[in-house]
């Protein structure tokens, strides 16, 4: 009876694991190494409840293989499909990114459930499912679904694979619309991105946009609680919830100026023009989270405490200090 | 300066190019001839603005070939994309049909589109994208979207990919949200299911389900009108539009009846249990088209008549009577 994990050396993956081995689960995970990191399982490595394989997910003989063979040695009872690219931009200069690390590892995980009778999958999506809804408040049910990147697109396009797959072979699957998450080991990011910038260039921060983009941000220590919550407690077939921070969120200003605060207090700040980071970024978003409030969960750390926290962090991991 | 259509050979496709043609129209199509036929082109096929190849849309590297030969010739400045998977209980049963037929036909074509400059795509999605929502009625911003087959999940999947791209290289995209459609040359459906089932058994037609199941539908005259009309008037840059009868639908049962009255005057009709029919189906569903009607239009045929003129059209290609 054990819990596999895809993308299991990936930011979040990794802290999923960890958090399931201190509870006491039999834990499995696979990940190609592309974004993720095997310094990011130090930690877990020796662990005897924990198996790691390095396996590209979005190739099925290589993934059926190494999934039958684990699942022969000790029974794959559920599914938490964290494996996914993670870089918005890098999917916008290539379709096929999304749709390969994103899109495939949902089907090809899918197919092999099928195979294999696993019934439990629990599936990291993301608020870009919405598109750009201005300042219209989103909660589970706000349609349309109209993604405004190829990111948020294969997001989509796999939840709907999920959501299919619980009218045939599933007895349960767990949607996860995650919003912004921060923490370590940060592999991407707004807070990574200027620490290396202002390590390139240690007097001066430039920002894409005007820094009034805001946005809501959830530690990575909150997500996983939340998951896990929702795993134990909703019981729908189906469950779907947006996670992620109760309040309005921080604007990238403020992320900047906590930046510089932390690591750089000389550097002067530079800002862009217009509210869009880039294309396919959501200038502003107003998320609700109260399906999962009514629940029972509530995250321990706003957007400010949750950015001032992962700062520290991430300068720990950027910069050692 | 020519129309290209995806799926040419298919039900709606050949009923949109003969519309295009008669309206003095270069169009060009692709057709794997896996569920369409050269028998649907038979009319259109000696048009002298008609052209038309065999290929396998799902494979990259001879749609490419062929689509960049094909601009070469005469320059496409939109694309009709109706290929897809048309048989929903197939792709319950592997879910590979649907995924290949409808979501990596879409996604091909989208990385042809930005390749070649394409600017323009209209897309026959379906109201399968939105899952079950019982009675409740569904105009194009509702949600959640959670698809009960991989129908209409790849349906979704191919919605998120062609949003995305909208983003990014695509000048103007068309959703276009089908009801059932009916008319000929029909390629499935319950019409022709009935009256082939009454051909094995002459005296006796067994029904899925109770008959209660209750859908609208729309003859594929009025569907090519209404695509038309939208790609003309519409002026988002994503229109997206359910397009469908205004009324509340003919159950199972009537249909049924009509094509005992048309066919087989004699036969007994044996109703199943539950009210529905496969895996995937979706029992009851009403439909909102007032966004279709307020940009100004209306179907000329009822679910009825659309159902009576279909029987009709159908028996005349079933039986030649």
């Amino acid at each position: 009876m054990s819990v596999f994990i895809t993308g299991v050396a990936g930011f979040i993956g990794c802290n999923l694991a960890s958090e399931l081995l201190a509870k006491g689960r039999i834990v499995a995970g696979f990940d190609n190494l592309c974004r993720g990191s095997r310094v990011n399982l130090t930690e877990i490595s020796s662990h005897p409840n924990f198996s790691f394989e390095v396996v590209d997910l979005s190739d099925i003989d290589a993934y059926r293989h190494a999934l039958h063979d684990l699942h022969r040695r000790q029974p794959v009872t559920e599914v938490w499909h964290l494996a996914a690219n993670s870089d918005i931009p890098a999917g916008t200069a290539d379709p096929h990114i999304d749709y390969r690390d994103t899109f495939m590892t949902t089907f090809n995980t899918l197919v092999l459930m099928r195979e294999l009778g696993i019934p439990v999958i629990a599936f990291a999506s993301s608020s870009a499912i919405y598109g750009d809804h201005g300042d219209r408040p989103l909660n589970e049910d706000s349609g349309p679904l109209l993604p405004i990147s190829n990111y948020g697109a294969m997001k989509l396009a796999a939840e709907a694979a999920i959501s299919a797959a619980c009218e045939s072979h599933l007895e349960a699957a767990y949607l996860f619309r995650f919003p912004n998450v921060i923490g370590v080991p940060a592999t991407h990011g707004v807070i990574q991105d200027f620490m290396r910038k202002l390590r390139e260039t240690p007097g001066n921060l430039d920002v894409l946009g005007d820094g009034s983009q805001q946005k809501g941000y959830l530690h990575v220590t909150d997500l996983v609680d939340a998951m896990l919550f929702i795993r134990e407690t909703a019981t729908d077939k189906l469950s779907y919830f947006n996670i992620g921070a109760s309040d309005k969120g921080v604007t990238v200003r403020y992320i900047a100026e906590t930046v510089r605060a932390h690591v750089a207090p000389e550097a002067t700040l530079s800002f862009g023009q217009g509210n869009k980071g880039w294309v396919g970024d959501v200038p502003k978003f107003t998320y609700l989270t109260e399906k999962l409030s009514l629940l029972g969960w509530n995250p321990r750390l706003g957007s400010e405490q949750a950015i001032r926290r992962a700062v520290k962090e991430i300068a720990r991991q950027e910069f050692g200090s």
